[in-house]
């Protein structure tokens, strides 16, 4: 349950309206997932937020499944469930094989555990990872 | 400092040479960071960790990069500071470029914010998302 | 589900007996909410945890709604979905307006995406900062 | 040390020194922290970076200390030392306190704990908590 | 739901099922998890996986009671509710009894409490802590 | 650096001396680590977290080591060097072995590891560890 319910596009004001179409003219489809509907009751957080997103997830020297492992990579590590669930939803849209799905979970599973021996290990930086 | 401080190649036993060697046969270098020099304290945890990584890392239906640019964006987001300096200097040896990075950067700044907006939000999973 | 289930104040011994009439005393309701319940089960956890929240939380030179607004904050980073319900819904006892609560999450939001900005780009502190 | 080093003013592009001239007029100091010379690698974040957090740290419906109390309780839940360090010379340069300082920790430890509480005993939302 | 769903016995490969017979042997038991029947969709993560943890949770310097407490502190930490009620139930098969889950549950809220102290005030470790 | 410098014992309170009289009669030390001495800034938090820990770490169901294994698992999950440092520090004092020491590591590591598989994999809890 969203803490204030969702804002469909039929009760959404105009502001709220343009950028619904404009998430729906980008991403090719006449849907709009919940997340958006949630933060729509602060009209500057669901802009600033998609104009956001629009011009860090577009083509660019990643490409745009690229990005998307990485946002569920993120995801997974802080265990957002939602997150997850929509964002191996566009990777799926976007290309991603079940190869490469299980690929991005063993290395998120491997990092994470590499992550903490580093830790537990108190291991400092080598030099040669500070040159610039 | 290594809790123990590290084992160099000169003093590794014959089992911790072996793995040494393969790291650096595989990496085709000639040098260990320390990581591997502290954990080698325990061999057995020196071997289960190579041989995955080694297992896990290897080019498949995600190339190399792509799994290196994952495993900087779990490190970033767990806040590890020895993991992305090596991991964001694979990366490069890889092939990542300054613009690529950049855009990681990006998405990694911007899929934690989006994890906490739909947290705060306590935004429920689509039906759409839970359909296999 | 809580692992030991919920203990219910006709079913408290007088020890938990007594703190759940702190609580309700100084809360000014008539309702113990599920968390009291569940640590219950160890009455050294329950009045420990209590005296400390009650000392903690109390009017100081922050004021009970800012207390509130930090718990949430906290509770969003570390994705706790019970105690971001919970807490919400103290902050809105408290006088948390839906304007306050949208800033509050745009701010966490922020703070979460150039907390790994820095650390993606390895930022260190500026000795300004160290000036005590 | 920062992955690309520090853009200094004097090194900067016109559309960098733009960004530097409103961070410097805004806060009303001659003086930019490390933490943007190191984004203006990428123009593009540091000006939406920028941006954001201009329109979300501005007085609103908080006004700009309880902001900086939100953003130091992410960062140390978080454990972004220069954040926490940025943002504590920022709260008290909006006037926090050292009685707010110790009040702001003692709130954000107290959190942190029972969020593993509830985590760890497993409790679910009570019913009273779901009703918007 | 699992992303893929989950792969029963009478559905596996045998490459699969020689792994979940290794784990009923292993573990006493006619009965799989739903754990590994997820990630079996991946046979060469489910054989990693199962491999490093039956190394892992073996006897040896610490009792296998010892290692699950641990495993219990870490998921909690993580707030990674079904490890944490896999863990437990697994914990209270080793012989946890009630009084040690509710220390145990004590400890892991202490560690988070002064974990979050330390950072907010910033404490530099002691040199006598950094002697090996 | 801590945020208001160090109190050591002959600049302290009554108050404050009180509590460090009772840690080093309670560890059997004439030591007092820079921890104490920061939050001592704050006599309240640091009553209330020495009495807090005293009671905790005390012999009970668990053993002192055990408990301090459990306070380095969650300090390294969270990624505090103080804490990793100075419990690493304890527990080797309570008879940490350095074989204890790797099986801790090799746990935590593990744990994290399959905290993320869990979570990335979307893995609902069996029925069967519901059951209280």
């Amino acid at each position: 349950m969203a803490t204030f319910g969702l804002i469909e596009y039929k009760d959404a004001s105009p502001e709220v309206r343009a950028i619904y179409d404009d998430i729906m003219a980008t991403r090719k489809t006449d849907w709009i997932n919940d997340f958006w509907k949630a933060i729509a009751h602060d009209p500057a957080t669901l802009k600033r937020t998609w104009e956001d997103i629009k011009q860090i997830m577009a083509p660019g020297a990643l490409d745009p499944l690229t990005k998307e492992l990485i946002y569920v990579a993120v995801s997974v590590t802080n265990n957002c469930h939602y997150c997850i669930a929509s964002h191996t939803a566009s990777a799926k849209n976007k290309g991603m094989t079940d190869a490469m799905f299980k690929e991005l979970q063993a290395v998120i599973g491997m990092a994470n555990e590499t992550n903490k021996l580093v830790t537990g290990y108190q291991v400092e930086i080598d030099d040669r990872f500070k040159t610039p």
